[in-house]
Formats: structure tokens, C-alpha cells, sequence
């Protein structure tokens, strides 16, 4: 029976186990959309009942969910403080709380991160599959991209400070950090407008920002292309590929498709 | 005859369907720039009659047009429900619709939508290769795209509903949704101004958001270019050519250049 | 005597002719900056007669050279329709104009163009070579970049069109024209902020432009780096190279290391 | 003695040099974040004696650390002229200059130079080397973006003084030199928007600045990415590699590991 359910909820091979999926993504979108029309002051007028309503509804749902998650793992505990296990957590604590306190403001804030559940219900091994390459590509280039962002930043530091000398408070450069935040605002060419050098010579400073933030960019994507570019070459080897299977002991997945026991407890998949 | 005004309509292999289709294109180029013309109220009031005029013209040349094509292959009602069909059909309705009812404002909508058909009569051969290798690189890469949509649509998420909690109402952050509409204006740098952070913590987090999309726009560039280099490295063989010959029954395209019979209707070409 | 004068003014592989070219560049650059200058109004107003001087000064220089161009080559109406030859011409007409028509507001742009002689200057064989690279893998490119430039202008056309009749005039969007610049301008993520969406509806469509911008631009670099890498692949061949040799007939230029006789007119070299 | 203070405060391979490579890392960070927040006048008004206790203390700190390095050095002079040698030496002046001549408004913005001490102690081997396949990369590819930048800035120029031939002084184009920051700003993407095109020639000449912007972008990007890419191809040789090792004779950095005597002043190493 736990086997069983088990093989519904954490997994996706049975015909039961894609139909709890496709509920819960929908129920997820769902509850995301009614986070967001309850931040709209005059929907909130208007319909605040039925959005709250039906904001119980999906907590008492999630709950339900959240309990046989966890009567279904051997392991509750390691389930619990697990990345997910929080994740899926933080989505029904909030509306607790608002019922004993009632400012829901920041709290919206806690729920909307219900959209990060939508990933661990997504399973489908293509989808996942691609999404590791991207992830390896970007963890292999991950220290030459922290070399080029150190180096972007000493620029925009040198930059925002260099801006705050040539124009001053009066141009709305009131400070170094604001200098700072006008040098990120150009350098990646954002451009607000809000802050703009008024000086012949913070223009003329300015145009080189812009210049270097319009050319730099192609470093970032040199190095992210160069990497995809040579996981094309490599052959598609077993070891890149991983299974929907979910750990029965600790809910953990990711796990290769010859493995037999998780990686993380030991326990039999 | 009907094999003939075919080869001419359809096709752009002779001289005449050539000419044919050259005069095609720019009835459709004149009569595109005589909606975006018409909108300008200032030329409406002057030469709306003329427009008026031009208007009526085009539209009975694409429907003699539209009634040619319909007559000279061999299964009309297949290529009337077919994608260019109705794009055929939608370039010629909305006109006879304004002689009954003559509000145009939404037509003008429905009426630039003929700029599409300049794709169906472009069938120049190298183009049309050229597009496919395109096509075909965005279609291998659709995976690792969407996946990496979804990422970035959960991160504009988040983001947005952190800068409504931070800034709020007072500094124009009014809802959530207004909040995501901030962050995909910024995280894209296209930076209109119109919502800017103005509290200093505000300001930490957009920076924070614009270095991210300044980075992260190196992974679909590296997606896309990863797979046209791919391209590059094999063989063009003769799978991937695609003639210009369209089918005398039901008008598709996109044949193979052995192939002897439509792979939709099975009509000899 | 003109052998000698043709590679002094043409070429550079004497020390005189390298002489000959570094004046020449320094003399374009300020004479530029003496355009910018004068359109100063301020800087104008108190240097107006020294930039004058310095004008004619170097509107005489021009002509000089540009006599001894003539004259040195032996078909100079061949060098005079040749495109650097009327460069160069226009480099020095526009300031005789004005000592008869005073003014001078139009020939301003005509005398920027000065500009564009630096680069017949600039022969300096590396250079030329990378120049060549570049183009020649733009060249290669076109076919793939126009049809993008067709899909995207297809786009912008209908979203244009569409955000005309979603927001309407009273939110700046006077006419499809206009509505078809707000799309280039946020497409292109440039993003002015002087015409933005007002309504929620607009604000989607234009976050959906926003996105779609913002991930296409992956596809004329990855068109353009393919295009690179492929031809880091090819061996640099002999005919990849140019010599920094000029036609003594025809002052043409671009000729191959291996070449004897000009290309364009026969001449020995 | 010498050599062994030399092995801290110059190298990273012992315990004692980690951890003084850490402290000053950390001296340098919090000394930076002194600055800016001197900056903030309100933060200045409320901790200003506070700060400037705090700026003294640092001001010593590294005054103590580069009389060492000056006394640990075989060839002090030599050390004091090199690059690095007068970074150390700036981030200490200032702060003794202030002490006779108050007004440090100038000498903040080269105390913030600092931050480029970092570098110099980040000498973590991994990093070091990404950073030098970065480095290589773009100065293999130097000429070519040279050649980009050249054509670039010309199209730059001729577009900003179009510019303010079409829309003149009354739309914010007072002058040919205000008309290239403009062409900048939205060549580059940026798009402030405090000048922006007001007739309709203006903005179909705009258009066409942003969508060559948005285009040209790929060739900068083409040319990285293929250089990098072309790297990923060679065999990493020894000869890439560099040591963490620092001349006990004049400071340099850089060595090679198989490096047995500096290579600037022939100290064994």
C-alpha cells in the first residue's frame, strides 16, 4: 500500500502517478494565480471572498499532500529538512499564520514561491535531461564566469566612483553606492534614465561605460557557448542521463537509471 | 489550362509564375503600407478617399486571386483550411466586412496580417534553405529552451513579487503582477523607466536582477549558436533541400526534391 | 617621378609612404574634430574664426592630395568614379560651397564623411586581414540574416499593429507607424520610455515582445559565431590574404599577394 | 627570516600565507566598504567619526604591510615602480593627505582603487588560470575587435551628425557631439531615453541605429566565441600554466611552474 501510493505521488512511470502530476502542477499554477490577483488592490475589493476561499481550499489540499509525502517515506525526517521537503513546507505555512495574524503582505511573498514546486513535480526525462546539460555546461564555466564577474564589478565600482567626482549631488550622483547602481544600470544596458550624467565630461565617461558593457557581453556568452559547444563533441554517455525514479526511503531523485539503491540512504529504489 | 495556371500561381519555377509572384509581393508591400498610412490620422484626413480607393483595388485583386487559387487545385476545400488558406482568406475579409460595418479600427489589425503572406510567395530556393537550417537548429533546441524559459520565468516571479514586498504601492510597485512586469522589463534590459526602484534596498535587489539578465542572455546564445555549429559539422545532405514545387492538389508545400507525390494528399506533383 | 609619388601617396611599404599615411590619418582625425567642435554653438561662438582658418588649412591639404591622386594615376577618371575616389571628393567639396552659400548646417554631415578616408588609409596589413575575416563571414551569413530580418520585421509589424488598437491613442499610440516604432524600440531592448504600454493588457503583449526580444538575439550571434568557428576550421589559405598594393593605373586596392596585373584595368602592378 | 616573511606576504602555498592572504582580502573589502559609505552623506553626518577611526586603522594596517613588502623585496625600487607597487602605494596616500588638506571629496575616488588589490592577492591557482584563457582569448582576438570597434564608431559618428541635421537643436540634438551620445546610447542598447527622436524622419532613421545595434552585437560576441572555442581545441600545455610563486628579488608574479629564476630580474626564484 505504501509501495503503492508511493509510486503515485514521488513518481511518474504510472498512469495514476502522471495524472497526481498533471493535478498538482495545475493546482500549483493555480494557487500562484490567486497569489497575484490578491495583490491587485481592486480584484481584491471585488472578489477578496472567493480568492480566499479558495486560497483554504488549495492549503487544506496541500497539506493533505504534504502529510501523505510524508507517511509515505521511511525516512520522514531526511524528507523534511531536505531542499524540497522545505520548499513544499513553505507552501502551506503562510496561510496558517494569516490565520492567526492577518497581515498577509509579506506572506504573499513565502507563497509565491509555490512556483518552485512546479520543478519537482516536472519529471519528464526529456525536460530534465536537458535541463542537466544546461546546469553541467554552466557549472563547468562556473570560475570563468566568477573571474569575469569580479572583474565587471571592479570596473563598475571604479566606474560609479569615478561618475560620483565628475558630477556630483547636483546631477543626482548623491553618493558613491548611487554611482554604483547608475554604473550597473548602464553597464548592463538597462538605461532607466532615471540617473543620467548632464556633464560634457560624465557623457563622454559614460559613452566608455556603455561601449565596454555592450562589448563585454559577448565574454559571458563566449564562454557559456564554448562550454555547450564542446558537450556537443563528448558522446551522450549513460552516466549524463538520469531516471524519474524517486528514493522510497528519502524522497530524494535524480538518481542514474542503472542505480539500485539511493544515493543518498542506501535504500533499495 | 488548370495545370498550367497552376505551374504560374503556385509555383515559381517558369517565367510568367515569376512575374507573377513579383507582382504578388508588392501588391501585398503597397497594400500593408497603405493600412499603416491609413492609421496615421493626419493623412487619413487627406487622402482618405484615395486610400479608400487603393483599399477596394487590392482587396478584388487578392480575392480574384484567392478565387484562382481555389479553382486550380484539385481538392479546394483542403487548401481553404489549410494555414496560408485562411491567412489567404484572412487578407481579403476584413475589407468586405467595413463596407456593411465601417468601424475599421480592429480590422486594420486583421488586414496587416497579409504581411504573412510575403513568406508563402518568398519560395526562392536559397532562402528557403537557409530558413529551414534556421528553423531546424530552434526546433533541436526547443528543450533546453523551454527549460531554461521556465527558469528564467521563475526567477521574474520571485523577483517581482520581492520588489512589490520591498518598494510597495508608494513607489509604484502597486501589485505583484505589476511587480513581475518590472522585473521581465528589466531583467530583458529594455529598461523603460517608468518603474524604478527607489528605496536603497529596492535598488540592491534590481541590481541583483539586471546582472542576472545581463548574464544569463549567454545561455540561449549559447543554445542556439551550439546548435547551427552542430549543423555546420554534418553533411547537408539531400534531406535537408526542399524544391519549390507545390501540390496541384491541395497546394502545400515544402516537398523534397525526389519526392514524385504530395506527402499530404498523395497527388502526383 | 609618378612611380615614385604613386607609392609614396598609395602605398605603404616605403618609410615615406608610412609617413605620408600618418599625417594623412592625423589630418583626417582633426579636421573631424574640428566639425564636432563647430557645431558646438558655445565653442562656435568664441572659436568660430580659428576653426574657420583651420578649415581651410585643411580643405586645401585635401585638395592637394586629392590633385596628386589625379595626377599620379594613370586613369584618373577611372579612380575619380572609383567609391573611395568620390570619398575623397566629398571630403573637400562641401567647404567650397560654403565660401559661396554661407550655410553650412548640411555640409557639416557631408564633411563627417571624412571619417570613412581613414579606412583607405589604413592598409596596415594585419588589419586589412581581420576586416577581410569579418566580412567575409557576414558575406557567407546573409542569406540566414535576411530571412531573420524578415521574420523579425514581420513580428514588429503585427505587434506594432496589435498594441495600436489594444492601447489606442490617449496612451501614445497615435498610429500603426508609431506603434510599430514602439516595437522596434523595445524589441531591440533599447526601451526609451517615451511611448510605454498603460494598460494590463498592453503591458502583457509587451512583456511577451520584451521576452521575445530578448531570446531571438541569440539567433543572428549564433548565425554570425558559426559562421567564425567554421572558418577557424578551414586552413588560411594563400588567396585569404591581400597585399597592401595599389593599382598604379586605377588606384584600385585588395589585390592578392600572388597578383601581377590589376584585376579591374590590367596594369601591371 | 626575510625569505620566510617573503613566503607569507608575497606567496599562498604555506598555512601562515593563506591566512594573511585572507586577512588582507578581507582589510581591503571592508576599507572599500568604508568609502562608499563615507560617501552617503547621511550615514557620514550619523558614523563620520567613527569611519574615519576606522579608515586610519586600515590606513596603518597597509602602511605597516607595504613597508614589509618594501623591506622583504631584494630590490625594493624595482618593486615600488611595478604595477601592483604603486596600487600599494596609492590605496595609503590619499588618507595621509587628508590629514593636512581636508577636503577629501577627489581623494575617495582613488581610494576606492583599492579593489584592485584583490586581484593581486587572489592568486588562487584555478582561478588564475581561467582568468589567463580569458585574457588569451581576447588578445588573440584584439585585431578583430579593433576592426569592429573602428567600423562601429564610424557608423557612430555619420548617425549622430544625421541626427542632428533631421532634428536640430529644438529636440534635444543641440550639437553633433550630443548627437553621437545619443547614437551611443541606443546603439549600445542602452536607451536612457533623455534624448529621444520627435519627428518621423528622426525615428526611422532611430530604427534603423537600433536594429544595426541589436545585430552587430552578435559579431563581438562571434569573434570571442569562436577564439574561445578554438582554445577548448588545443591541448591545455604546460606553458598555459602559471604558479602561484613570487619573485623573492623585485615581487613580479606570472612565473611559469617550471620556473627556476624570474624572468625580469633573474633572481632564483
Amino acid at each position: 500500500m505504501r509501495a503503492k501510493l508511493h509510486e503515485i505521488i514521488f513518481e511518474a512511470d504510472t498512469a495514476t502517478g502522471k495524472w497526481f502530476d498533471i493535478v498538482l502542477i495545475w493546482s500549483i499554477l493555480i494557487s500562484v494565480s490567486l497569489v497575484l490577483l490578491e495583490s491587485v488592490e481592486r480584484i481584491e475589493n471585488l472578489y477578496g471572498s472567493q480568492i480566499y476561499a479558495a486560497e483554504w481550499f488549495f492549503t487544506i489540499l496541500f497539506t493533505i499532500e504534504y502529510c501523505l509525502r510524508l507517511m509515505v517515506v521511511k525516512r520522514p525526517l531526511r524528507y523534511a529538512i531536505s531542499f524540497y521537503g522545505l520548499v513544499d513546507l513553505l507552501s502551506i505555512v503562510p496561510s496558517y499564520i494569516t490565520f492567526i495574524h492577518p497581515d498577509s503582505h509579506y506572506f504573499l511573498l513565502i507563497r509565491i514561491l509555490r512556483v518552485m514546486r512546479v520543478f519537482r513535480v516536472l519529471k519528464l526525462a526529456q525536460f530534465n535531461k536537458e535541463g542537466q546539460v544546461l546546469l553541467k555546461a554552466l557549472l563547468r564555466s562556473r570560475h570563468k564566469i566568477i573571474v569575469f564577474l569580479g572583474a565587471v564589478l571592479s570596473v563598475i565600482f571604479i566606474m560609479g566612483a569615478t561618475m560620483y567626482v565628475i558630477e556630483g549631488a547636483e546631477n543626482g550622483f548623491t553618493s558613491i553606492p548611487r554611482g554604483i547602481y547608475w554604473a550597473i544600470v548602464t553597464m548592463t544596458t538597462v538605461g532607466y534614465g532615471d540617473i543620467a550624467p548632464q556633464t560634457t565630461l560624465g557623457q563622454i565617461v559614460a559613452s566608455i561605460v556603455m561601449l565596454l558593457g555592450y562589448g563585454i557581453l559577448a565574454v559571458p556568452t563566449g564562454i557559456v557557448t564554448a562550454e555547450l559547444s564542446r558537450g556537443n563533441l563528448q558522446p551522450a554517455g549513460v552516466a549524463d542521463e538520469i531516471s524519474t525514479q524517486s528514493c522510497p526511503g528519502c524522497g530524494s531523485e535524480g538518481h542514474n537509471p542503472d542505480a539500485r539503491y539511493c544515493r543518498l540512504c542506501g535504500d533499495p529504489l
